[in-house]
């Protein structure tokens, strides 16, 4: 049965949304909707020009035997300031403050919506970056990664504090954590990354960078390569960060306890050139 | 500018997909595409009927001032059999053989393409039930938590092992492991639920169901209600679940270290009406 424009638009909207950086040969549709190549084509373009308009992405054709067509996700600059501007609000509610100072943020990281958004706008700032994997320590970073992680069908990497019998044999390393002081353990199960992956690190919170330098080290024990880092918040403090390059959305200026105030910026996405 | 029905078609689409279980008033897509609402409806049309034809679920209309349309993914019987058979074939390889016979899972976990598609299997199977929230226990059940939840459109609530000071003030319980006979600790975040919810629990893995047993309690301590149970891969065992109903994937029956094989079986998804 032959499939009218309009079905092939709708069912090859959503496979493509399914599989983003994925190459589809255009025998795959010509097949699956029993229409001319030179239809599948015309779909293409209709689907690229409404996806730029509306800032949901991109479509990069590949030419030859092998070619076929590929959606890279990309947020426009307009979605990504509304992404950050919404976390700011939410993040600066006076009743997140914790003793200590700390955020309460598992609200945050547990909507599926807003880390759906997360996971697009560092998608869309490492669309152009070759990445392998990405990777995380639990618990918090998780639905981080896993988001970032759909939108550029790579796969996840988990780093545990402490070794479990379901991770068979594992590499553990000592790190000092950059804004305690205190030495600190990571365990990465062996089997859980291949060597020479080039891998992106994140985490829902950065101070002085520990525990993103602890994964740097762990990249090197598995002769992995740094790709980049992302941070939902990173947090301003006194000493150098021990990472250089990385991408935050929001920084968090300064807590006051007593008034109950939480100062917030944005962080430095679009100084660091993230999209 | 008002838009062209292919490109309304297209964008409509993403849109959709972007926001399962959530009702979108027609003047939303008529704003947008700057299109009269009957040419909304004959939109909706196509895409419902092309959704319900290759499986990728249904729309659903609310008439009245309050109206609008829902999207609710659900697969069909066909992508679930796939799925499972995909996890099936992936599980049974015995390089994944741990000593204790424990079965090594977390590239499984950490595949966002199978996360996404185990998500959508579950979300099929309770698009009807009431839920608020879906929980789980640090750390392996997260990725499957927020690959239902996107599905769901439902915030994830995840229990912990240990208390934390950036999850202010906790509730704790102790339960009785099913299988090792242990006890052990949960922890959950006062502010991660207010009481009154229905909530669904999953996990990557349930022997004699002690956690899912542990995750009950904790509800009960939050004034909240059991709405299901949803379980990656089950392993059969000598005593009775703890649990009565639960919809699992797979069943794990047997492993034998020395010849180094793995027996599995179907889960109870279709049996237990998953679909």
């Amino acid at each position: 049965m032959k499939w009218k424009r309009s079905e092939r638009l709708v069912d090859m909207t959503r496979h493509l949304l399914d599989c983003p950086h994925e190459l589809i040969p255009l025998t795959f549709f010509s097949e699956r909707y029993q229409s001319a190549k030179s239809s599948i084509s015309e779909d293409l373009t209709i689907v690229n020009e409404t996806f730029k308009e509306k800032g949901t992405g991109k479509l990069m054709t590949v030419t030859g035997a092998a070619g076929g067509v590929k959606f890279i996700p990309q947020m426009d600059e307009q979605a990504i300031r509304e992404t950050i501007s919404l976390l700011m609000e939410e993040l600066g509610q006076s009743d997140r403050l914790l003793p200590g100072g700390y955020l309460f943020m598992a609200d945050l990281l547990g909507n599926p919506k807003i880390m759906d958004r997360v996971g697009k706008v560092f998608a869309s700032a490492f669309a152009e970056t070759e990445i392998d994997a990405i990777m995380t320590v639990a618990t918090k970073g998780i639905p981080i990664a896993h988001a970032i992680a759909r939108h550029m069908n790579v796969p996840v990497v988990i780093v545990r504090r402490d070794s479990k019998v379901t991770e068979g044999s594992t590499v553990t390393i000592n790190y000092v954590s950059g804004s305690s002081r205190r030495i600190q353990t990571m365990v990465l199960s062996k089997r859980s990354m291949p060597s020479g992956q080039k891998v992106l690190l994140t985490d829902d919170f950065m101070k002085a960078g520990g525990t993103m330098a602890g994964m740097k080290n762990l990249l090197e024990e598995f002769d992995c390569e740094l790709a980049g880092i992302a941070v939902l918040v990173e947090a301003a403090h006194h000493t150098d960060v021990l990472v250089e390059e990385y991408l935050s959305l929001v920084k968090l200026c300064e807590v006051n306890e007593k008034d109950r105030t939480i100062e917030l910026n944005e962080g430095n996405y679009f100084l660091k050139g993230g999209n």
